[in-house]
């Protein structure tokens, strides 16, 4: 039974066999390095970020990750620093020479975003907004996109093609855990995914551990996994001090356990060929 | 053991012990009669539209609804008419005095969807659009807000929330189906939500049995599992021609199956000391 | 999109287009009447099984259910009296008249499990043991086989298909709820299983809402839906004390709710055209 | 929010510490070897069983598999040769020296199965078949015992306390792939299981990529993850002719793709300190 999928277009291998290369800040996803993005899960204040990615880019980091508007199940949940937290973020890359991937949420907070950003990411709970997606699609500027914990992997590239069909192909699709009826974990990281988008389309993939898991002590099992399965790039959450995090403090690593992750998805990324 | 959730207030049956009632040109969503919202899936023609809203109100429809905006997986396939849509259906609703549910998709077409409908619909790929939650919020008009297909009662009534903290509190909710593993139906509805969200909430409960399976044959069965279960109200996609539907025909009833479907579902809506 | 299954034969509604009828104690499955299968999770007692069958029958149930070898996913867990249960239940068939449905689990228990009961149950985590199967089509018992929680419609089928490829074509199904990713109840009860079920088989489906809701809260208004949509019987826990029951508590019914439920499932029984 | 799980003892790496190394033939799961398992799904014949053996042997297997007993969804398809296909892999143990992992599907079938087997292999569909399990757990041979399809983690730790609480502690677990609502893999590999079993367990873990993906095509991929996640062995479908298979001829490798797999995989393993 081959199972038959929508047809989808311009992110499709059949339309462009070789794969896609998106740089940033020279840094280049979907080609031999892989490409690893961290920071913590919300930008709180100056302090706690520059703290954060002195740390990540001392361990070798490419890209700085960190949340200025947070999509929270509650509306009494932080709701991230807005602007504010753009500012920080865009004063740190000028320190560290780190680039930022940052969410947007709203069709209307693209501009204001891309003003700070370098990549636009699209979160799992805005997957297929359409209206964002179609926005996005109408700036130059690579997009994470990640999947929507409920989504088939089909329909996940059925978004990217509506971010392409306004014009952007920088898009970079990020396997983040899925939503199944097992508990003991926050997501099953669809592991799968991986050498299946591979086949199917010449987007970059990368993996997002800390959400694929959501406990600290199975990020780094799940970074090697994800490189030795072939992806192109890691997302990961890192906190100074995840104790005290705004959110998601739990899947959170310390930075000396980021050193370690470094050092081990390096040795695999060689066992497969390619460098970090 | 009993499940921890997270702290809704507004939403809570807790905070408001009584049931909420939106009445929408008469018909109350939360009252003794079961109301029904029945139309097609997406807006094609005046002529479908209007076929359609005769032949549902001759059988008993108290509020039409169709799309305008229709969020479609792929970029390639019928976006809905838009503006014109909306059109037709107040045109339809002068002629028949059927108020109008229609969906809106993004925050900044809210203003230009609020002029012509009388409910908006919320999608179940919206659930977590916490901009157009927001956006929606701050208006005065009722909200249909359908459950995420893979969202948990949980976070369906933290996006109620979402709406009502903003001072919208005319918010029904829709258990349309959730993903699962079972391939067979479109959707597994899940029956269950609906006297568990009556346990919980204040708030209306309606279901949505033509997505909940997505096949016409099941309809029948689905609705009058809905009102025996306590639903409030249902919304029913009903096509004068199924098969040449612009979007799910599959899962539409023919106009003389919806006649035998309010006779039916009325008898069970009789049984539990309602009326239809 | 039509879903091709497997051939299942005698099971198929093709193969048999007119309902198959299970009497059991001149109870028929699969015709006008309801049938209402009621008792606790586990035989404790004499006293407890006596006290149950006498309520179960004074609110107008029509068989006793009642576990005497028990699945439990823990060795440490109670495991069920054995033979000494179902003695019990057999003396309390004399005593009531109430006929006994009760779970094998092992194709080895077969012959003595049919020595003390009316209907042999298969467990859902023994749906897809296909040796148990085999076994309980090798009798000329009625086998109430309940859906693996794990287990799609078609498979449901297919393991029918195996009982009565062995002869046995006494097959009662049952729905009694899968497992998804929402959490608040104990599984999800698959209500569109009902009419697919109808739709493809001969063969009855009664539905278990206490394994599919999980909670007591929720038996009524999931039985009630049942019937609504088709089913031809309940399968119902009771117990004379839930706080003190072995197993299952949260989901047992006490004896004077159980009442209720029986007059309340009585009106929609009657608004769908059968009786209870 | 920290799981709370059911008590599980003996299974517990709290209980005992270290990890369990389980022997056969000399090669040690749970010790630094990544040990292989391979073969073809089903016994077919000798000349099938003994091609299929000395291919993998020559690229490295340390035991072969096959099954003689064959759980299928339908009682009309191929069931496995029984003793038939069990003395064939006994012959073919004395001409390869790979020792001999099968399924065995019902109590009363252990005898027999341990008479010709080394490792005993519980099926998806048996994981909490108790009495099979118990049976398992009165002999003194290794237990290969896979996940429930379906089954959390918890509920595998718990099935292996069955066995293990009657005495037999050799039980090596395997995850196999879950159900989920993705449609483009047959299962979707848990790869998180990997490490929260070696958290949770004493036990030794061997990842199925074969059933995870159920495409031969992301076998090779699914492999590195395990092995680089911290899996203590593969199970593997190989076959000389897939497209002839009795069954799973999708997801088998034919003898030189497994050859590259063994490579690779190998380089793998030595990136995480391991070898093959």
């Amino acid at each position: 039974v081959v199972p038959v999928l929508r047809p989808f277009k311009l992110a499709s291998r059949d339309f462009k066999p070789e794969d896609s290369k998106i740089s940033i800040n020279g840094h280049v996803f979907g080609d031999n390095k892989v490409i690893v993005i961290a920071g913590p899960c919300a930008v709180e204040s100056l302090a706690q970020m520059r703290e954060t990615a002195q740390a990540v880019k001392a361990a070798g980091a490419h890209l700085m990750r960190g949340g200025a508007f947070k999509p929270r199940t509650s509306p009494y949940s932080f709701q991230g620093m807005g602007e504010e937290g753009l500012k920080i973020m865009a004063q740190v890359r000028e320190e560290t020479g780190l680039h930022v991937v940052t969410e947007v949420m709203a069709p209307d907070q693209v501009e204001l975003v891309a003003k700070y950003a370098d990549v636009l990411q699209i979160g799992t709970r805005n997957m297929q907004n359409y209206a964002l997606l179609n926005a996005v699609g109408q700036t130059n500027m690579p997009v994470l996109l990640k999947r929507g914990m409920m989504s088939t992997i089909e329909e996940l590239l059925m978004s990217a093609e509506y971010i392409m069909s306004n014009g952007n192909h920088k898009v970079i699709l990020c396997e983040r855990g899925i939503r199944t009826f097992e508990k003991y974990t926050r997501n099953t990281l669809d592991i799968n995914a991986v050498p299946v988008l591979k086949e199917l389309t010449h987007l970059p993939v990368v993996v997002d551990p800390s959400h694929a898991t959501g406990k600290w002590t199975l990020v780094k099992a799940a970074s090697k996994a994800a490189v030795a399965a072939g992806a192109d790039g890691l997302i990961i959450e890192v906190h100074p001090n995840p104790a005290e995090a705004a959110s998601d403090g739990e899947q959170s690593l310390k930075p000396h356990r980021f050193d370690e992750l470094m050092v081990e998805v390096g040795r695999v990324a060689a066992a497969v060929g390619r460098s970090i």
